[in-house]
């Protein structure tokens, strides 16, 4: 059985949150976006039909309680958010990852898409602290 | 009971195929990329979390269909699809809807995101009328 590991390109730009049914939470190191990234726990998995349907309807679980999560963040981070964009694209990273980005019109992008858009600014040791703390909280509700 | 619409500015930017059994399918109106657009029929619905657990489950079937879809149309169009984007982000058009986009490293957007990037290259009529037909066909199985 193969084990599961996370991309080191997912790793080098996000923190560990923990885990879901499914997915492994990723915190997304950018400041300008509360912004969530799930890996479901399926090694070798690159497009969702590489899922069958019961961790297809765990995916969709998973993305519910992010999508609160990600506005709670927004919240937090006084970014509230207006529109939630979840995606998976893999273009760069194949292994499967879904996006889950709070979006605002004032943010740096609006309405263009994030993806390799304008410059990362990175979360502040404080800000990662207590980001994941209040994320802990939430998840482990 | 609110009645089903289109938003407009999805009626102007793509051809309808059909009905699945949430969604209203799209052929967006763009020969860089095999690109379906899924609108579930739910007057009102903007994020996922408008839809109740059902519906939720059926877009998932639905999303599953169209991206063997984008495939054929993409083996079709000469343009085969090595990676799939699926994605709801709605910043412009609120309305609910999910992007089925066939990419390809030679793409002209890869490893971009396609929205908003680019010019559009519209159809021409010959290739909506084939590619209508062969969706019809597909879809009818």
């Amino acid at each position: 059985v193969a084990e599961f590991f996370l991309d080191p390109r997912i790793e080098a730009t996000s923190y560990t949150v923990g885990d879901l049914p499914l997915s492994r939470v990723q915190l997304q190191d950018d400041a300008r976006f509360p912004w969530l990234v799930l890996v479901p726990r399926r090694p070798g998995a690159v497009e969702l039909s590489d899922l069958n349907g019961l961790d297809q309807t765990l995916l969709l679980a998973d993305i519910n309680r992010a999508a609160i999560a990600v506005r709670m963040l927004g919240e937090a981070w006084d970014l509230p958010v207006t529109k939630l964009n979840v995606a998976n694209l893999g273009n760069v990273t194949p292994q499967l990852h879904w996006h889950v980005v709070g979006r605002r019109p004032e943010d740096p992008c609006w309405p263009g898409p994030v993806w390799g858009q304008g410059e990362v600014e990175r979360l502040s040791e404080d800000q990662v602290t207590a980001s994941l703390e209040l994320l802990h909280e939430f998840f482990s509700r």
